[in-house]
């Protein structure tokens, strides 16, 4: 099987969200508050409980969102988080998102990255990134999120990349308790 | 930009490699020295130092071939590791290798898995890792490898994964060098 083509649809609905970006102040309540929504309507859709979004900083500018695919995709690694890195870099066609905005750009994940997304963001040229509910508040659902260093934010702070924890937790967080409540599948 | 299309072609080129590989006995020495040709001809094909390949253990049969495609798909988390597991996980319709055939699979890596690929090597159903060239290595000729933690290989070991190492490093290591003496680029 030569020349195989590996190919991520992202859904048809997220438009609703991208015409509704338009309407989102910067602020990184906003933000978040605009992803947990992408995460809940995920849910709806027949997805897992996370969702993404990437900005440019400073500015309203929504580059891209992601959402957990993996069933429907059939592929292990489209979490949100790549999902939503794949999707901005596509859209630029540049592997290094550091170089497509002067500002910036800063990825919202509605949950605290895994070892896999955690080993991607600094490969991706985020600059910062902004998460909501806890690796705890994950695993306490049941979902395994892989062994990450212990000090995986001063990694990020070496690589020039800055880490704003816990942001919105509690409404992040509800939206794993009532996909675990309603017995969503854990992958 | 909804509805956006993720892609990774991989190259026409490896055609050559799934025919040659009907040769091939089932020892791990055979596949790092199949799998470390792989990455030899990536590098003359334009791409970075690294391949990888996944094959059905115990029998003579691969699976699937992965190279470095970074700058030529503008995907970062284009590495070998990812694009070889992409591509099975492709050909079979299923996002978890374990459930692709009897004898489980194993994935050769030329040098030790980046943060990222370590990360999403335990969402990809592979049963065993071996790889090649060191992290030490790597970082030896500029590339960061990520952060991971240092007892990856027994968090492995908890998720019923086995890892082996350095097989065939000098063979390997000896790729990373030449690529480095012919200033290849470093991403």
């Amino acid at each position: 099987m030569p020349n195989t083509s590996i190919t991520i649809n992202t859904p048809a609905w997220l438009e609703h969200f991208y015409k509704q970006s338009k309407d989102l102040d910067s602020s990184i309540e906003s933000r978040m508050d605009f992803t947990i929504k992408i995460a809940v309507q995920n849910i709806k859709e027949g997805g897992g409980p996370f969702g993404a979004a990437i900005f440019e900083k400073n500015t309203n500018n929504l580059i891209s969102i992601g959402v957990n695919l993996v069933t429907k995709s059939h592929l292990s690694i489209a979490h949100a988080e790549i999902v939503a890195i794949c999707a901005a870099q596509s859209k630029f066609s540049n592997h290094d998102l550091s170089k497509v905005c002067n500002e910036g750009v800063e990825l919202f994940s509605t949950t605290e990255p895994c070892a896999m997304c955690a080993g991607a963001i600094p490969w991706s040229g985020v600059k910062r990134l902004i998460y909501g509910a806890t690796k705890q508040d994950a695993t306490d659902i049941g979902f395994d999120e892989g062994a990450k260093p212990e000090n995986w934010i001063q990694e990020y702070k070496k690589r020039g990349i800055d880490v704003i924890c816990e942001v919105n937790r509690e409404s992040a967080k509800k939206v794993l308790l009532e996909y675990h409540k309603n017995k969503g599948i854990i992958y």
